[in-house]
């Protein structure tokens, strides 16, 4: 028997206790593990709930237990969390975690220590929810060289653009609508100004390309500028808005940035829509890839947290190696990357030749929206795009094309 | 330093050959793995070629060196792959593959043998080609009770069916296009007909649901009998048309099938196009999930096949543990499962009276075609199907709806 803490019993960790009693008898019968959550760590008390007698309020209890073999951080932020992570490794445990902000933080460290003492850190639910994608890019894609991740990694921005797009209206109607739905925060910054997404891309990065590249150094804009008008265009371009956290490979050069795009409508990330997550590879044998699926909720999210504790579970005493190096990955400068634009300016599409002096050649989108028509750029920098836009008086808006 | 032999020098082996010595220090790094190829078996010689020297003819060669830690199985068909697999996995080597044929027919027992001698038996490349599917249906989604998988897992004809779709041209037409341009064989049967994904869908449907399911018992339609007044039809009704491997468990009740399906827009497998492939999965916790990539293709092939290769290489003297239970799983008929039907009938929908008739609630759709019309049954099971049909005297074809 392998015994379980769980710290935190919110939505994941409620899901994870859920999982594991659920699907105990498969689990035991296709992974030959038997799975038995002993504690469950948080400061509120549950009467009635069946967990209430495996409840504890003291993290010593479950931290100086030699019986528990296995922690399930899913506490969220980085305190207490972090310290309870590496107190639980220290001691030997393994710990699993859907925490993807203190993964980007102290995952390079947290692995370290783990390794240390043969213990594992695995957090397969901190990207991308219930879809498995750590896994793969750690034990699946191991004969490629990854180039490119391209991911739909925030569900709470791909509904609110989905929804935008579906009905027309405005940024903040739906976020409000999202918020009282509750698929949106009360404090909906760390979505809609792109950080989760930012977060993620930095540990799939971290993973694809093998050292540490920090959050901190991504490029990152979040949808809050995205109008009704745009959307307009998009369609006028049989084309979609989707924030996209990218990053790429180009021989010893890593670059990541996390954006509104246009996607057309052949891409495979064209139809991924609401709450739905999907994470774009491509390597360089296998080619093009994408793992599709639900980006968050908690029985999903709770799936691929208990697929770890089984990993875990199967490799009590070794440990599960660490994923990357703990030097730092040098993020080219965004300036530097090249793509086409989409530029909305004001005035009359009669009147684009200021748009042509600036842009050279490009290609007039007419969305029929009054006093404005928007252009599309051939492949240029983004340090070009910033020069020639600033000759340009009348630019409403400006997104990237995927 | 992993010594390994590559059994056939065609297009999936010289992949294999390419992948291990393009990405050799890529793999190293990340997989801590050093391959090396030492035999390639194949009955042609291929001089010049960089491989000449390490181009052997005869198996013995092989199987009798202890220093041969892998042989990759890429020769394709039931012998003398079968007999060389078994003899390499008696002989205490690991032993990976891209062939389905072989996994479906004698998977069971050589996973056994490979049990009993400490040896892998690997396959993720014998379905859906580059995608990883099979290792996360192995290693991540252990936590879920897997009850549905749909699968797009034969490039060929979904590159027909997508030719026909765009270009609105016959069968034929395109079958021989396809042949000439290499993406279809000169004797296409076993990937018209189905046999190809009839055999994938039984190989993913033992690995999710835990017994072995034997192809022969799967119910399988090609897609020879869609037309382009199909297409017409699909497209009236905005959706489109697939070749299908679908399989779902019930309780304890599992069903398979192979057959064409129209698929709707908002389906996540409708955008899946030309060569690709595409399994979709459906968990208990996990909800939906899709695997996205080329189902074929040298490289995205080999880059699977290697993928195994370094996982075996890992676990060497271990092995890795079978997948799935000898024990048979019994297939529920089809002619109980239900769903809706599209039909097409002779005559003019003004008189649609016989259908209703016979079908009771329908929906009629106009495609604009002389002397025929369609309509939508409600929900029913095939044998339900089979019966009101058969009341009718002018029904031209009939295809299934997801």
């Amino acid at each position: 028997m392998v015994q379980v803490a769980v710290l935190g019993y919110g939505t994941v960790g409620s899901g994870v206790v859920e999982v594991i009693e659920t699907n105990h008898d498969s689990i035991l019968a296709k992974a030959g593990v038997d799975l038995q959550v002993k504690y469950v760590l948080d400061l509120r008390e549950f009467p009635g709930d069946p967990i209430e007698k495996k409840l504890v309020h003291d993290y010593d209890v479950i931290v100086n237990d030699p019986e528990v073999d296995i922690v399930v951080e899913v506490m969220g932020g980085t305190n207490p969390a972090y310290t309870f992570t590496k107190r639980a490794l220290e001691a030997g445990k393994s710990v699993c975690t859907s925490n993807k902000e203190l993964v980007a933080r102290h995952g390079t460290e947290l692995q370290q220590i783990a390794g240390e003492h043969h213990a594992s850190y695995l957090f397969e639910a901190s990207c991308g929810g219930g879809i498995p994608i750590i896994r793969p890019l750690r034990t699946s894609l191991t004969a490629d060289v990854i180039d490119e991740i391209t991911g739909i990694l925030n569900g709470t921005t791909n509904y609110i653009l989905s929804k935008m797009i579906d009905e027309g209206l405005e940024f903040e109607e739906v976020l409000r609508d999202a918020q009282q739905k509750g698929y949106a925060e009360r404090n909906p910054e760390a979505d809609v100004e792109g950080h989760d997404a930012c977060r993620k891309i930095a540990i799939l990065s971290s993973l694809a390309y093998g050292k540490c590249v920090d959050f901190t150094d991504i490029y990152t804009e979040g949808i809050t500028r995205i109008t009704s008008a745009d959307i307009q265009y998009a369609k006028a371009m049989k084309k979609t808005i989707k924030l996209l956290a990218y990053s790429s490979r180009q021989e010893n050069q890593v670059m990541a940035m996390v954006a509104p795009y246009l996607v057309d409508k052949n891409d495979p990330l064209y139809a991924v829509n609401g709450v739905f997550n999907a994470i774009f590879v491509h390597g360089n044998m296998l080619g093009d890839a994408m793992f599709y699926g639900q980006g968050a909720g908690k029985e999903a999210t709770a799936s691929a947290v208990v697929g770890d504790v089984i990993e875990e579970a199967q490799m009590l005493g070794k440990g599960v190696v660490a994923s990357w190096s703990p030097e730092k990955q040098v993020l080219t400068d965004v300036s530097g990357t090249s793509k086409r634009f989409f530029v909305r300016v004001k005035g009359s599409a009669a009147d684009s030749s200021a748009a042509e002096k600036a842009f050279g050649k490009i290609e007039v989108v007419d969305a029929g929206l009054a006093q404005e028509y928007g252009f599309v750029t051939e492949c240029m920098t983004e340090a070009e795009y910033e020069d020639r836009a600033s000759k340009m008086e009348n630019v409403l808006g400006m997104l990237r094309i995927r």
